[in-house]
């Protein structure tokens, strides 16, 4: 099976005549017109808002883009707060969804005014002393072992993050009766989830809440805020999630449980970040040397920094070797970079054609939490980021690492005077 | 168990006073301590040498330290040579291990006049391009299924590095034929092994390697390189390497092999990491937040940006709570960090004193794989690190990360003039 591209190999070869690799490139076209698909979902709630979750794709360049479409930002420490604010993303159009919050990210995150979503109860006074209690508040809660987790995340019982219920109306009560007139609520349970049903489930479980919350403390909330964790297809054999019947499944949730209750109209809030650019994000690399020794072994010049997904969890990326798209695939690779690292490696046992060295890789699928996981062990800089325009041209987005910016924690003058 | 450390509470809160956590703290004393003893288990051997993975804790005053012991470094990348040469440590001091080599590696460590050990058969046409074949040269020897690997480094037969047998023996004739005069063979099979009957069954393998070369193809080695991959005792329960123990079991290896078939002398070469810092270096972290939901959670100023072991390998580091080490371990905590990632935590259902918030956390055995292996995922930024002098004062080596770091790679000129 194959996977698509928004590029040929004579149209990739002309950026590489001026971006050498590696690199990661995003496609500016496919992000909107997803992130377009993605609100048409939910037209049918007037409030909707969907807030990107920074951390996948911490790039001020995609921020702007998906503001244009009427995204916020979900953003959960002090520098992506910075990114947001640089981008002009300010308020309530940020979310602030963080755990174990040091006390300047609190207060940043109030003088920016953004939607604070607090994880834990005993946050409440610790807001009030860094930032103060705004107006507008929300929670997160964990259902705990009243819903199942997954691979990535963890059970919701084991995992550090929310509220539990019983905190959940405590915390409600203890600030309405501080005069807190505004409430939402938040829940993120599951990561790269692709049964749609999952979502529908969630928005079940907070919308019940939402009643709940009105009846046991007449407590009217303004959002519930859904999370994120749609996944992705990697693997050409997998389905996207289909977000119109999503949309379609929630609203009849909606319909029934907030409608029936008389609790319209509730903004429904969602914290996407991989199905938002994902899919639409390569990393670009060359083949430099292949090895044959008790398997064989093609080596990029890209290495995990770039990419650490199949290192860590050892996700499957598509890869799709450029001019070689009809080939067939007759041989069996390790496809690995260059650390001192087993883990360093993108593709275990792949079927691809027959590699030569200076063949270009495009590894798919790495617009989310790709170049953003990346380290510098081994000291091996990180490549930078491309943006691929509606109208054809690339400009970079981020500029690759260099040297100076490894050592610029280094004092080598200090270094000089340093003796045993 | 309990673990020891080199300053109690009061010593730690003067430091406190002027540096905020969290950040890593390195002992000169007892790196420099056991890095001597290191090399009395091998003062059998008089061209031993010990070159130091500087993957493991690439910090040039670290560096500087080992070299006055005698120590010199196995770089793996451009930067770690060039923090070698920033530390004057050049030529054969330095051993150039590398893997799916980019050229511009090969030839700063051809221009530094490193030893080159050359990780594939492929490498030596590509050497010869880039940088020229040295006078003196090594090769990586896999012995595939003949050796057993461990967790961390998997198995010999399944991992991208080195030669074949086979291979070794065309390659060294090949280079010979061409008048390379001064060969090493080298291989490094496992990470993090305790065992030292491992040490003493590498060191025998690559023993009869050598007289194996000497009969087949006429060549004496003037070194093997028996690579590094001793372990340290992360838990309080296990037992560090009896290092004399295992020099002795390698020196009767040596007699029988190496004397027994007239190769004396054979230099032994050694590239450790792990136990040389190791157990020398603390992340030290305040608790910020405690939070009792389905389980505890302590929730510290650290995270796995400043420690990734716990969170990548489900790795054990002991943790001391300072001035509460005598108290009874009645608690159970999740001891975490503040990224949106649940991998992102120091300890799971960890026995500990009861917590109050600002109390002060010593993680152990953070001195290899620790500062060296974070990332910036969530936009964190990683502390810096400290040394301990002998006598009793405390160096930055490196400072803290900060915001301009973090942004270093963005332009946020062009970002305002960036439109849809």
């Amino acid at each position: 099976m194959t996977k698509e591209l928004p590029f040929n190999k004579e149209k990739l070869d002309k950026i590489l005549e001026q971006y050498p690799t590696p690199f990661h490139i995003y496609e500016e076209k496919a992000i909107i017109e997803n992130a377009k698909r993605f609100l048409k979902a939910f037209e049918w709630n007037k409030d909707f808002k969907e807030f990107f979750a920074v951390k996948a794709t911490p790039n001020p360049f995609i921020l702007k883009i998906l503001k244009e479409v009427g995204f916020g930002a979900d953003c959960s420490s002090l520098t992506e707060l910075l990114l947001a604010e640089k981008t002009d993303i300010t308020g309530e159009e940020i979310m602030f969804t963080s755990n174990n919050t040091p006390a300047e990210e609190y207060e940043k995150a109030r003088e920016l005014n953004a939607i604070i979503n607090l994880d834990d109860i005993s946050h409440i006074p610790f807001l009030a002393e860094h930032g103060g209690i705004p107006n507008l508040i929300s929670f997160r809660y964990n259902p705990g072992s009243r819903r199942e987790g997954n691979f990535i995340m963890g059970n919701p019982s084991e995992v550090k993050y929310g509220f539990t219920k019983k905190q959940i109306f405590i915390g409600l009560k203890e600030l309405d009766s501080k005069g807190v007139q505004r409430f939402g609520l938040h829940t993120f349970i599951a990561s790269n989830q692709l049964d749609l049903q999952y979502f529908v489930d969630t928005a079940e479980m907070m919308f019940k809440l939402a009643v709940e919350v009105k009846e046991r403390l007449n407590i009217r909330l303004e959002f519930v805020n859904i999370g994120g964790g749609i996944g992705i297809p990697y693997h050409p054999e997998e389905e996207a999630v289909d977000l119109e019947l999503m949309g379609r499944g929630i609203k009849l949730k909606y319909e029934e449980i907030i409608k029936g209750n008389n609790l319209h109209p509730l903004a429904v809030y969602m914290e996407c970040g991989r199905m938002i650019t994902g899919p639409y994000g390569y990393l670009v690399s060359k083949a430099i040397h292949k090895k044959d020794i008790y398997k064989k072994h093609i080596g990029l010049d890209a290495s995990m920094n770039d990419l650490m997904r199949p290192g860590i969890y050892d996700a499957y990326h598509h890869i799709t070797v450029m001019g070689k798209e009809e080939e067939a695939k007759t041989e069996t690779y390790d496809v690995t970079g260059s650390l001192c690292e087993s883990i360093d490696r993108f593709a275990v046992d792949r079927k691809l054609p027959k590699i030569d060295v200076g063949d270009t890789f495009v590894i798919h699928d790495t617009g989310a939490h790709g170049h953003a996981m990346g380290f510098n062990y081994n000291g091996k800089l990180r490549g930078g980021e491309l943006l691929l325009r509606e109208d054809g041209q690339v400009i970079e987005i981020r500029r690759a690492e260099t040297v100076e910016d490894y050592f610029r924690t280094l004092d080598f003058e200090k270094l000089k005077k340093f003796k045993q």
